[in-house]
Order: C-alpha cells, then sequence, then structure tokens
C-alpha cells in the first residue's frame, strides 16, 4: 500500500507539470492507500517471520492484488475510465505487463493517467517486490522465495551471495538500459513525454503505448529502435551482468541466446516473404515482420501493423509465437524459451532411453546437467500451464464471441502480450466482453506473470489453514 | 503384405455378391500384394531375430505404411477415388480409425468400397500386428515390443503370461462386442450391409460411414446405440477382461473409469442446456449432445448433427475433448484420459512439493504407486505430443485455410477423429486440401494412432543405421 501511494506521486507530478484536473484523482488515490496501509503497517507489525514458500506466495499473491486494485482507482475516480471493473482490468495489464487494453480511444486520455498506465507497465517488469527488496535494507536472504515467486523463469538464481545486491544490481541493468532507450527515441525526434512513457512500456515488455496506432504513425528509425530494445528486454539479464563484469566468453556460449536469436531471424523472414505485397518494398516487410515478431516473443504487444489482415502462415506463426515467450530472467511474459528448450532435451532424453533402455539419460542446458528436480517441475509446470490455458479458453467461451477470438485472447493475456487475433486484433480491444470475462482475462494475466502457483496458492484452502 | 492381401478378400467377396465392377480392382491388388509380399517372404527369410524396443519401431511403422499404400490400390484401380493420394488418405485414414474424408459423396462408393473402407476401421482399432500375433503361433514373449508400439496408452500389460493369449482375448472381447452391436442395429431396423459395415466402423472407433450424412437420417434407437458402442469401445478393454473373469471389484475402483464416466456426463449436460433451442425438445438436445459428445472423446468421428452450427461454448468444449481421447487401451486415439489424470496427479503433487519442501511426492494411479520411470515417459510423451500438434498445425497453415480450419484439422487428424470445425466440419470433408496438406494430415493420422515416437523413428537417421 506504502509502495503504490509512493509509485502514484509521480503521475500526480506529471499531471501538475500538464495543469491536468486528474490530479486530484492520483491525490485521492494516495490518500486511500495510506489511509488502507498506515493502519495495517502499525497493527499488524509482527517480529520479524522467516518467509517460507509458502509466506512467498501468499506475500506477491496479495501484493499484486492489492496494488492493482488501489492502481485501478486514479482511473475510475478521475472517471477517465468510468467503470471500475474496466479501470482494474487495465490496470492489471498494466502491472502485469501485458498491454491488453479496454480503450477504444486512448488519445483521450490526460497526460497523467498516460503516464501512469506505462508507468505501472515499468513497474510491473521487474517486479514490484523485488524493487521493495532492493529499497529495504532489512531484507534478509529468506527473501529468495519472494524473487522466485516473482521472477519469471524455471531457475532463479542469485548474481551475488546477497540477496539484496543482485536485487539491486538487476534493477540497475534495468534503468540503464530504459535510460539509452529513452536517449535513442530523443535523438530520433520523439517529444520527451512519449519517449518517456514508451521506454517504460518498452522496458518492461508492456505494450501500452499512447496512440490510437500504437507505432504506426513513428518513423521507421524510431520502429527499429523499439524493435531493438523489445529484443534486448526479452534477453536474460544475467547476460547483461556478464557483460558488465566483462565475462564474453560465457555469453557466446549461451544456448539460449543462439536460439533466442534463431527464432527471431526465422519468424522474421518467413512472415517477410508471407507478407510481401502488402508492403511497397522488402525493407517495409522486413521492418513490419520484425517489429509484430519482436512485440510477441517478448510479449510487449505494441503494434505497427494489424497483423490480423495478413496471411494465414504469418497469423499462425504469430499464434504460436504467443506461446514462446522470450528468455528466462527477462521481463517478458509467456512460457519461455528456456523452459520450451529444456522440454526438447527431454523429448530427446525420451527417444534415447526408448531406444537404448540401459542408457542413463542425462538433460544438460547451458553446458550444465540439470537437475532431476528441475526437469520433474519443468514438466509439471507445463501440465499446469496447458490445463490453466484450457480452463481460461472454456470461460471465455461463455460471452458470445468466436473461438479464434477467445483462443487468441486467451493466449495474449495470459502470456501477458496483449493484442490477440480477430475480434480483439491490435486495431482493436477488449472493451467487448463481458464483466465476467474481464475478471478472468485479470485473473489470466496475473496467473502469467506470476507464473500460476502464487495466484492458485492464494486461492486454495491450503492457504489458509492454520498447519 | 500377405495379410493384407488376405484382408482384401473380404470386400472382394462383397464386391462379387453384389455383382459390382469393382471387384477386379480387389482382384489386382491382392495380385499386386502378393507380388511384393512372397518375393520377401522368400528371399528376406532371416534366422529368428530378437525384436528389441527398436525392432519394434520399425516393424509398426513400415507396416503400418505399406499396408495403407497397398490398402489404397483398391480405391485408386476402380477409380472410385481418381486421385492415388486421395486414395492413400482415406486408407490411412481408416486404418489409423480416424474417419476424415475427402469423399464428397460416399454414397456413390460401390458397396465393395464402402466394406473396404469399414472393414480398415475395424482392423486398425484392435492392431492389425496384435492381430497377426493372435494367428501366428511363432510369436515370442518379446512381440511384446510390437504391442507396446502399437496399442495406445501410456501402460500396456499382459493381461496374461503368454503374449499370445493376451493378444486371443483382446481380440476375442473385440469381436464379440462388435458382434453385439451388429445384432442390435439389425434389431433396431438397420439393413444388413449397414450394420455389418457400421458396426466395424463403431468397434474401431474409426467413424466411416456410408450416408453423406452420416447418422443423421437413421432412427433415435439406432442414434442410442451406436452412442452406447462409442461409449463401450472407449473403455479400456482390461475392464472387459476383469468382467470376464469376474472381478467386479475391481471394476468399480478403477479411477479411470468413474472419470471418463463423469466426463462424458458433464460434457452431455453443458452441450445439451447450451444447444436447447436448435431442436424441438429436450430429449433431442440430450440425443443429439450424447452422440456428438460420445463421438468425439471416443475419438469415433460419426455425426448427427453438423456441430459447426452450434453455439461457441459447445464448438470450444468439443474441440477441447478432441485432445482428450478416451482410456488407455481401447481402441480410441487422443491424448487419452489416462494421461491427463495422471498429469493432474503430477501437478498435485508438484504444489505439494513446492508448499513441503521436504515431503517425498508420490503419483498413485489405480491404487498403486506410479513408478518414477513412467511419470518421466509421461512428461515427455505429453511434450513431444504438443510439439507434434503444433509442427501439424504450422505446416497446414501453408494452405489457404482460415486458422480455425487449420488448428480442429490438426486436432481432428492427430487424435484421429475425423470431422473438425469450420471448413472440415461434420457437414464437409477435407477434398480442399492441397496434396501438401494431404500428405501432412495422413502423417498426422499415423502419428497420432501409432503415438508418435515409431513414426518419428523411423524417420531419424538412427533407425537406419548399422549400430
Amino acid at each position: 500500500m506504502m509502495v503504490t501511494a509512493a509509485l502514484l506521486v509521480l503521475p500526480l507530478i506529471v499531471s501538475i507539470i500538464y495543469k491536468e484536473d486528474c490530479y486530484t484523482a492520483f491525490l485521492l488515490s494516495i490518500g486511500i492507500s495510506l489511509a488502507i496501509g498506515f493502519p495495517l503497517m502499525i497493527f499488524c507489525k509482527t517480529e520479524d517471520r522467516v518467509i517460507y514458500a509458502k509466506e512467498g506466495f501468499v506475500i506477491v499473491a496479495l501484493s499484486w492484488l492489492s496494488m492493482s486494485a488501489i492502481g485501478a482507482l486514479p482511473f475510475f475516480l478521475s472517471g477517465e475510465i468510468p467503470n471500475y471493473v474496466d479501470a482494474f482490468f487495465e490496470t492489471v495489464s498494466g502491472f502485469t505487463t501485458t498491454g491488453a487494453s479496454i480503450l477504444t480511444n486512448v488519445e483521450a486520455l490526460s497526460h497523467g493517467m498516460l503516464f501512469w498506465r506505462c508507468f505501472t507497465n515499468w513497474v510491473g517488469g521487474m517486479g514490484v517486490l523485488v524493487f521493495v527488496m532492493a529499497i529495504i535494507p532489512a531484507s534478509t536472504d529468506r527473501s529468495i522465495h519472494i524473487l522466485r515467486a516473482e521472477v519469471p523463469g524455471p531457475i532463479v538464481g542469485k548474481l551475488v551471495p546477497k540477496m539484496r545486491d543482485t536485487a539491486i544490481i538487476l534493477y540497475l541493468i534495468y534503468i540503464v538500459l530504459t535510460v539509452i532507450e529513452f536517449i535513442l527515441l530523443l535523438a530520433g525526434g520523439m517529444p520527451l513525454f512519449d519517449s518517456i512513457v514508451h521506454s517504460f512500456a518498452t522496458a518492461g515488455t508492456g505494450g501500452f503505448g499512447i496512440k490510437n496506432d500504437s507505432f504506426a504513425s513513428y518513423n521507421p528509425y524510431i520502429q527499429w529502435v523499439v524493435t531493438a530494445f523489445m529484443f534486448i528486454f526479452g534477453v536474460n539479464f544475467n547476460l547483461y551482468y556478464l557483460l558488465i563484469t566483462k565475462k564474453f566468453r560465457s555469453i557466446l556460449k549461451s544456448e539460449e541466446l543462439w536460439i533466442y536469436i534463431g527464432l527471431y531471424a526465422v519468424a522474421i523472414c518467413v512472415i517477410a516473404f508471407n507478407i510481401s505485397g502488402l508492403y511497397d518494398n522488402f525493407g517495409d516487410n522486413i521492418r513490419a515482420s520484425a517489429f509484430q515478431v519482436a512485440t510477441v516473443i517478448s510479449t510487449a504487444g505494441f503494434a505497427t501493423a494489424d497483423f490480423n489482415l495478413w496471411p494465414e502462415l504469418s497469423k499462425t506463426i504469430i499464434l504460436i509465437l504467443m506461446f514462446v515467450g522470450a528468455c528466462a530472467g527477462s521481463t517478458a511474459g509467456g512460457f519461455k524459451l528456456t523452459r520450451i528448450i529444456m522440454l526438447f532435451k527431454v523429448i530427446k532424453r525420451e527417444i534415447k532411453g526408448l531406444i537404448h533402455p540401459r542408457a542413463v539419460g542425462v538433460v544438460r542446458f547451458e553446458g550444465k546437467k540439470v537437475d532431476d528436480d528441475v526437469v520433474k517441475s519443468l514438466c509439471a509446470y507445463f501440465a499446469i500451464y496447458t490445463m490453466t490455458f484450457f480452463g481460461i479458453f472454456i470461460l471465455l467461451s461463455f460471452d458470445g464471441y468466436d473461438i479464434l477470438t477467445n483462443f487468441s485472447a486467451a493466449a495474449s493475456c495470459f502470456n501477458n502480450i496483449g493484442p490477440g487475433l480477430a475480434a480483439v486484433g491490435p486495431a482493436s480491444n477488449y472493451a467487448g466482453y463481458s464483466v465476467f470475462s474481464k475478471l478472468v482475462l485479470s485473473l489470466a494475466m496475473l496467473l502469467g506473470r506470476l507464473e500460476i502457483y502464487p495466484i492458485l496458492f492464494v486461492l486454495s484452502r491450503n492457504a489458509w489453514s492454520k498447519k
């Protein structure tokens, strides 16, 4: 609550600078946040409790839910999003870095609100609690359970022995990269405000923009910069740490990085050929293809073209890429490339085992043997990921939309991308869904961002038993 | 080759009884089959070789491919399916018990061809090689590897110590159930020929019919009988063995059976309510819902209604059920309910492990502890199943159809069902796909029926190395 209140100060300042009326909405929201937060802080102060996995789950899930509930207030109170469920959807979409919107006309929002939307992308990208860990000196090494529950990926390691230092390093990398993008955008002729908010939204691979056509009306240079940074923010941040510590060899030996690059290359080329004829020249094909591929793999969700109008092959590739996601340890959502690579290795081991029953199969990743427990968890995660996806898909089908809309909406929200296909394509939005479906999709976004378990756990009886 | 020639004698007789010209096509096909088979038998006779998993895979995959190639000859030679690729597709669809067709007008086929189509369903249902094992006395216990590769399901056990006896018992159950259905259909006023071929097609959960509207024009009694038998042939055959040996308690304790029944009940009820308004009364709703649910879960693929015209919720449920499949050890295709139940247990174990890290989790199924190796194989199979499905989906998208058509065509063929949605719905067929796509779908059907590994293995270098 206190952190949310602090975060809301920034858009408050923006709205005051632009002399907009919505500053009262921010003030009020800060007030409400403090009014709930202060008593909780004073009356519920317990001794330093040990944080186990269970507590980690509950802390993360409840923090994200309450942050979203409070974060939705400015939209609602200012009347810019008159319906609270819509405002909640928009805020969840922001914090989970999804970028799905219920707004038909984004350009009608005030600067303060536009800033807040994109800022939630940025905050949600690295994780709010990781941020808290970085600034609060008291965080012990037990907070690894919070990092585990909040940072996406199958293996969460510490960069340096101390938890807090790891969090600080991650945030520093994050901030520096954001600033570089900001400067490059500004240099490309993008207005100051646009550069700031777009840098935020790219860094968190969020995808909130401030124009109705997202990036279509910006110049090619800017589109390429954003494409590059979507790629960059989809890379495992550990590699940047290796870059700083000059361990270039380890970077080049990263399997995941090469497969990540390869995936981009193949997808961009196939789509660029497939959409030839839709654009004037091959350069434009490549640019449109690269931007849209980056937006889906990095799970950002911006757009320079309506891929809904592309040929079926391109649409199919985009639909499938929605599930892939980028590297673990990045700000991207999705199932994560890391996991897919490891699944392929599990398959390979199984086939080897079938042919040579006595051979002992080992799964190796990045040169190291993967622990059997990690493989088990990976397989279980794959199963629960698939089941959860189909659950969301079924719940959405109670609404009147066609199957492709529901399937892609579920895929897009669950993987924190933003736009889907058909009725929820890049040129449209989620406003048409019922209140029930909007809540289902909000839940889907949280499930996707926090990798299912924390949310599922809080919804289960187990979390609330005294045992 | 020799077995295929033998099998072709039956439709030959049928075509002679009906005094149809197509008997020459059957004669010619038998001739070709023998002409290839005899020399192979004489010249390639090797000593009794030990059959390991590797050999099991190769034997099964090559047998199915050659059977399909020969089995397509009658259609092609008689000119009733003028294109050989189409004839191949139709035959693969038959042997794999898929029931997908490229025929726009089934009723134009001669009786001999109609019989052959449905007979391939029946032969493919239990497995051709299991049949061979049952009739050839020489089959040793090492042929378990053939049974493993041909009979679907995660755990293939022997009912009785001797391999050959197991195969005989399975076939006896299969034949008796087919005969019972035949008698019940005949009693319901279905003509003799129709009763025979439909019993074949139901038993193999194949789905080939002889009318353009499948079962829509038959009376409600007949529709209910077929619904019941689709259900019956989707049950694990081990349970029928338990029934014969009067172990009723074990049957009632079968988790899989209860979940199978529950799945039917829930799906039938939800769809029946969802489609109310489309039919005259609730009884008709239930009948239409039950038939279509049974046809998808059992992966038969008949139809009494065009579910393509049903509301989105019903279509979504049907699409998802396509992946579920029925019980292991039945003639049904799909991923198999058994595996899904076990995956849920793996998820449960994982969640428990996350909360109580020191607890040792055990997966139990049907009251017994599931071996860790089986769990590993299950997870690997789930991964390869998903990847293969997406591979087929991408390959189909090179054709001009929309995403839903391609997705459902891939799902339907890979899971050996038959009809899909949109352009390949129950009221249409696969004729519109390109030659390339038809071959991809034929491969998909074989991959699905033989549970991926044998086909994948034969396509790999590994199968052909001397090592």
